[in-house]
């Protein structure tokens, strides 16, 4: 735990199958409009939405209705959701749905009162949050972002074909997150194992970076064991209750700033992630995996200790007599076969690139400074042409 | 993860070399009189007393001493700073020092405005906090207890020969604590490896408890492996700064109530030790180090699957071939080893225990149920034996 730094996290979690139950007593603490937003309306099919309705309507809350949110929110719908929190002088907002509808609601609670365009503020120039926060709570049902648990928001411009992440500070952290992994039942097993690779790739991509040795790295790889474990019992049967739930716990602390605390980290999946996310809008778990495998197996030579270590404390790698490299390469073939085991995409051609896109994708990608070996938009093009 | 549960830890953390600069920044949120509770003075040999009190006085507070809080801190000494916060209109606590200093602070907060006797409405009859509550804030010295982001607190009581620990609610939580490794360099190696084994004993008082498969026991592992490693390398060189800061930051991941979500827990090891404890006044981390092999040789039979898993994921242990029993026998032996490597104390003879006095330690061990096997006197009895 090399340098210096601040942990702190006051999101309050509420986890388990009477989870809900918890609401009306944490939505005392807030005034009476609540903007309720969600997604598609998969939550008025299986019956979340009346539940939450009526559990605000006893606690005599005016609701404000602000569904519709996309699994990639755009720009567009937070400049609608503003206005619609605006109009009704909004007190709270509620989020019930997944990583996008939470990511969502942070964008537009950072935005009701910020008296510039909220793109350019916070996604282009990255800028604090210098005005009021409206506060907001989550009701989870979909698992994968950690959002339920960290100042993050992902937001995309299709127009300017830019897919940008911002983490803002504590105070616009959920003030609680209901973390129910019934509500994650009626998932497609598609979107479950989206989320699971995209919990994988949250620890992966703050483990790879590095070479100081800390605790940090040996709680990834407790969270990497259990998420591994646990996503085949859930892919064998998507019912079982004690996998979901470790599934989502994981989830929660894969991305809410712990494992990150006293070390350097990567990120790059993501920035050439988000870049296929946004000239194919396709589920933002799938376009990590699609992209994985080129790009371990291209940087894992600047990092081939980390890697070994890998192979060996995840994967269960027998080290005696092998090299590092050997190490590496077999922690990545048995990560590879999980994949496939798992049923993640593995390509981006399944996710709808085309050869003609890549040059476009290259340019929307972000080229960090964190990882093992710091990318040229030549690597990525080469990573990208390998994930074909 | 089964049950319902709810977590939630406010305590911000302040860590590194260059910590103690928050200091002044967070007390801006606070009162006018603070109460700066300290030990037995070490704090003014190595500086930090001097620091502190610089960044107080140039912050316009009012500073109120009371030092000499004893390693295992009385009832006695409670009564008296309860008065001193009284007389002086309290507003802050401040702790500057190790577990104790911290636990008598939590317990000063809650009794400043207590209109009952704090022992017998918090550490007998275990009661909820119903009053005001004195903020309290830590700079920590000493290493082991987590009791910087927890609402623990263990008083002891010599007159009536006990010592016990209550946990309070979030509210009575650090409200920040500031946690510099090099603060810990001056102590002891005898303190240093009693505090290694408390967060030893904390981590597996959790561990080994339940059947169910969960995510909270793989972050143990990690937690624990993090902590063997670390250990052994602070043991060798006590000034090695990666490794006092590992353990460190383990310490308050290890009691911070993380790794309990969604389990049971056992807490008899602490249950033995605090009862050694209040018989002989010895270092709490050594009471616990005293008892723990014949403990868990003694309960290992009746949860020889988690000692199977122990011995594999946290001392890697080659499982090929071996049964359950070998593995969990394998495992305990590489714990002892480790033990003995980095200087703990394994017998409670060296601690000042003599036979007449286990009879009175018996009566003083309270029997939890969490563990894998409920105890009786006589087996207490046992053990003990086992550890003269």
């Amino acid at each position: 735990m090399l340098g210096n730094f601040t942990y702190c996290n006051p999101t309050k979690l509420h986890f388990g199958k009477d989870s809900l139950d918890a609401l009306a007593g944490e939505m005392k603490n807030y005034g009476k409009n609540v903007m309720l937003v969600y997604g598609g309306g998969s939550i008025k099919k299986n019956g979340i939405y009346q539940k939450v309705v009526q559990i605000l309507t006893e606690c005599g809350k005016n609701i404000v209705e602000d569904g519709g949110v996309m699994p990639n929110p755009t720009v567009e719908k937070l400049y609608e959701g503003v206005e619609i929190a605006r109009k009704n002088n909004v007190d709270f907002i509620l989020a019930v749905g997944g990583g996008s509808v939470c990511d969502y609601s942070k964008a537009v609670s950072v935005s009701v009162y910020c008296d510039e365009d909220p793109w350019d503020k916070y996604f282009i120039r990255f800028e604090d949050v210098s005005c009021k926060i409206v506060p907001v709570g989550c009701v989870l049902t979909m698992v994968g972002t950690g959002s339920e648990m960290n100042g993050g928001s992902v937001i995309t411009n299709h127009e300017q074909k830019l897919k940008i992440g911002h983490v803002f500070g504590d105070n616009v952290f959920p003030k609680f997150s209901i973390l129910n992994p019934e509500f994650t039942y009626t998932l497609s097993k598609y979107q479950m194992t989206a989320g699971i690779y995209d919990i994988m790739s949250h620890i992966l991509e703050q483990y790879f970076s590095g070479t100081d040795d800390n605790t940090s790295d040996y709680i990834s790889e407790g969270l990497l064991r259990s998420l591994i474990h646990s996503a085949r019992l859930a892919v064998k049967n998507p019912q079982d209750y004690e996998a979901r739930s470790n599934i989502m716990w994981t989830a929660t602390w894969a991305l809410n700033t712990l494992v990150a605390q006293g070390k350097s980290t990567d990120w790059e999946v993501h920035m050439i992630g988000q870049a296929v996310g946004a000239y194919t809008d396709a589920t933002h778990g799938m376009t990590l995996s699609a992209v994985s495998m080129p790009y371990y197996r291209h940087i894992m030579p600047y990092g081939v200790e980390k890697f070994a270590r890998y192979a060996v404390n995840v994967w269960g790698v027998p080290a005696e007599g092998k090299t590092d490299m050997q190490l590496a390469e077999e922690g990545l073939a048995a990560m590879e076969s999980w994949m496939n085991e798992i049923g993640l995409v593995m390509n981006i051609t399944d996710l709808g690139v085309t050869e003609d896109m890549l040059d476009g994708i290259i340019k929307a990608t972000f080229l960090n400074q964190g990882g093992y070996k710091v990318l040229t938009p030549a690597e990525v093009k080469e990573i990208l042409k390998q994930s074909l």
